[in-house]
């Protein structure tokens, strides 16, 4: 199995924790579904961390530092800040995978909210009080779909 | 409850179709999820039909001119085509519930792929080969929360 | 005293119901401070209906209809959906008024972010569960100042 | 309790003087509460200083080097220009915290105006002579309420 | 000599004041320096009234209508409320004479800013608090020169 | 008084003269005021030499270099092409102080050009021969004004 | 030979002039070359009046409207103020012909750029005391070649 | 006489190539005239070499060499691959003379193309079999006139 | 078979051609197979001439008339002029099946590129001299492959 | 022959895998056709690999380390993530080859949509499995043409 790594000449801008951890990650052949589920965090969530996309809480670094031999004091040095996120996609997204994602929400994105004001009344899905999770399943012919879910709290608009 | 509906000066560019579709639904007070249970198909995807954003085979048609009473005819004329998908959402989104959905794209793009690289290999996630839905959970709290799930076959890259 | 008024030819995608309600508002000649009284609500929550921002309940609508002399019965078709925010702004904004605005965004941007943090750890300042109003206060030299408030829910990340 | 800090990798263009002071900052496990104290200035005011968008008095920089062990002169150096604002935010912003300040300008931005225009007439809201500051409120039930204050000079247009 | 007249089908989101003053302009065969001395008023300014740009007082709209033939009541209300600035040009502007003023702060935009900041300290030059003109000077050589003036007040930054 | 200095860190795109002459000025503490004075130009040329915005003659070069304490040398050398216009600011700007011009620019720009045209026909003002100054005037009140003249020759169109 | 002809629909921007003349000329059947002739003027320069680009003379008004039989009122009318120049191409051209010359500044304009300066030293070709001309030639193989030549005042930048 | 330089600080997306040769051209003195003579090219063609816009042949990159003294050897590998074209310029353009030139496809575009379509038919001037010169003319007044000429191959659209 | 049509709500900016022959495809129930057919053109060229993307010959426009029962004067009329190209896609294509033509180019640019310079030398394939075909391939598991075919002739860059 | 080479400084987003892969391509002196004929794949699949833009197989890498005399630890180090595609190409293309690409989809993409989806119903042409190929034909007349081709398997929309 190949594993997802980070070439630093096509990502300067994201956080200097980022390239500590994946050159770790490829020195120690791990995926991101192992590292999961040493720290006992959602797989999209840690690589989040890993894109600098999502806190790591104290226990997290000091599992992280574990499992892949990086010196504990750097790292939580590196971590230790709140995430500046945004910074890893450049929108419209040019990579073809995220493309998609980008463009179920441009054909979606109206009957979404239709849906979801229909049923919820006005307000929004949070994308914050928010979880995600990927999921892969195989059919009887086996084709392989990628089941990925999106679940937040619902926000009514205040009334003021 | 409310229901959705679509005021045509915010919206010039999408097909005629979508006027006469909201308009009798508007006059029938009927939800998505009565006409997509009438139909049989998924809430969204019956939300799509009316925005422009999926096609309706000659049975939805059909169907739709019954239930919301609209002359067959010329709903076969409108709806006969393929549909110019696209046009709905101008990105990025200012609408602020379709910007959230932007911003999980956004934040999560590059976490997402390596999780699924890692998972299926070299590919994308299809948005063609593809069904999403919403549903509505309430937790122990009474708070609300969004469930949206993407659904899509996993297309790894040719080799040539 | 002037008074706010809406020239459709320059807001030409706004709702139909801005161009009914600002008519009105201008045959009345009646300022935001005295509807907002009227349908007890804030100003600006009042000016946002206005503009297609900021959904109006059932009571607004008939109080707005009783105050402004309008129908009730097409004022709540027009007022019956979902608001389609994000539209009566392009970004960036050409408006001196509403620039100041974005610039204070621009320059304080990361400046509010860092205080936040600080004050209440890894999230946002929700824009949904969130009231705005403004105030005017007049110092000792005959000076006017504005004041406008923003207070939101604070939303932490999930943790996941 | 967390403390802001800049990763350099993320932001090559603020001044050196940012720097400089984050990095302190981080070694003396400061935050801004405690370093607005010490200068006597306000948090958001003394971010702002960090990020390079506001200027420090000779007094300030006297202040912040001394609190932050840093050598005087070259900080006297790197703060004693004019400040080259609206380099550390990019419009739109992409931080998730930074854009919800802008979709409120972005929705309310009308009525906003409207409002202000009929309470002082046709004028600005200066961004200059202009202060702003953040509380946290703790609601009954324990929800924390972040309250961003914009307070500015009214400027009205010159007749001419 | 010609007279600045408005197409109609070029400038469509300009208010409907802008389509009456200039329509019974042309009529009438008025230079905007005729009308400004009728007024009262600097020609740049008249001349931004007429392009939805600046605020005209009663008075100005009552000798308007008179000068013009308009009649007083439609014009009261069309001028009635607070102008939407910045609707006129385009950024970047398209026209090569607007264009080259846009140059001029493209390319001079850091020098006014160091000789401003040297000469008034930390602020800026306010454009609301603000008058220009236009003026016509020939040299010897029977060229003529345009001088444009802008005047702004210094707002320095508060300090908070 | 404060003096304008040149962060490297924010602007990288500048030529190399730009660094050499605001490291100089620098360390020698002089205005451009002062240094205008010494080469006999007007302070924005000066300016506008130090960003790379303007052509130095042989002879400001010398007086540069004796002034500045440069070795005269690499100075003609990096100060011996033709200016590369237009890398100082990026548009729209961002700076507050320099976002007022723009915005006189946005909100004027056709005022302007229906002024020009009345007085002086079809054609433009240039921005090349051109000359600009700016002055400080303080009203009976204590209020400082800052006066930007811009005087460009009027070119007709050519008829062909 | 085909004529050039404007499709309103695609155009909608252009001066009513431009719709007025286009029409007579289809009516008439009349080339830009013919039309040139009969005006006195150069073909581009023909066709510039007709798209709004260019200025017509009261005599060429006078011409065009004999030689077109529009009636010459309504197009004094029309052509009587300044025009609106920008407004025919957006940028950059999605038309193919446009596009090569919008290739070509794109490749060769630092190319042009450093061979002008080294022949008439600091300063800009003009756009407004310019002409231009097409030509066709064939060469010995039947080869058709377009030939474009852009002829402009050389304009120094003052020194000041 | 100035000659052109280039000022790497501004340029870094340029070939490597862009720098050898530039910086061995103001070592030598020499302008693009006399380089352009002794290579037995045109001096826009050899500018643009410089700019890494035009393809070099062999014997050029020998000529080149020996002129400029430059060893062949590393100036053959980094001449030895195809033109990367289009990064000299942004689009568009901030340069004021290069601006000239944009300015003058946005003006005059389609008056181009209504001239060539009648002239030549359906189809355009190609940009690659093309070629250009710049020549210098002084008129009796002792104005200078730029004059750029550009030539390219008519290309009708094949009908298929 | 469902067949392709236009909703002149959705492509306002379309020549008025496209809505006539597409108005009486419609009606006629023709296939654009079924039309290519009957003028002798390619399925890509008939389609192209509908969307005024192609010039339709005489001959093509009297058996246009003839098939799609249009009265030929009027259609003559309008398929007179020259196509205005470009006009029917907006870039990026928001369209799923145009963006993935865009994701080719997007992906795979340099690498035709480079293997198309190793081929043929320094110089492009032609766009318009150049014809395109579509073709339909079902391999024996019964799945279907469109094959897109695009054959330009070599332009070289002329040696100047 | 020229090769295709790499300027890294034109390219400094590029995978670091990109530059060691052209600097032995170069050293070796090998064109596409050579390479690809080693590892038994396409030339365009072959360039894409070299650009980042495809995935190398274990035995691709091995074979190109062979070829090309690179050590294969570091290779395989560098080839063994998963391609963060699109980041070749910016958008729209400057480089004349490639915006000859962009171009094609920008007039024929609603063609090529027409006769796609009247020839396989709703769907698309997948861009993930797919190939394409480059071919060089030469009529009688010794013109040289380009012939890509580009072939997809059909993906029609799921219904749900």
């Amino acid at each position: 199995m190949d594993l997802a790594t980070l070439d630093t000449s096509q990502h300067p801008y994201l956080p200097e924790a980022a390239h500590t951890l994946f050159r770790a990650k490829t020195a120690k052949s791990l995926s991101f579904e192992q590292i999961a589920q040493h720290i006992g965090r959602n797989e999209v969530a840690t690589a989040a961390i890993f894109y600098g996309q999502a806190k790591a809480s104290p226990q997290d670094v000091q599992k992280l530092a574990n499992l892949l031999s990086i010196p504990e004091e750097p790292l939580v040095q590196q971590l230790g800040g709140f995430p500046d996120r945004g910074r890893s996609v450049e929108m419209p997204p040019r990579e073809p995978l995220i493309y998609r994602l980008y463009e179920i929400v441009q054909n979606y994105g109206y009957a979404y909210k239709a849906v979801l004001n229909e049923k919820f009344g006005d307000g929004i899905m949070s994308a914050i009080s928010f979880s995600t999770k990927v999921e892969k399943e195989t059919d009887t012919d086996g084709n392989n779909w990628a089941v990925i879910t999106l679940r937040g709290k619902w926000l009514p608009f205040s009334r003021f």
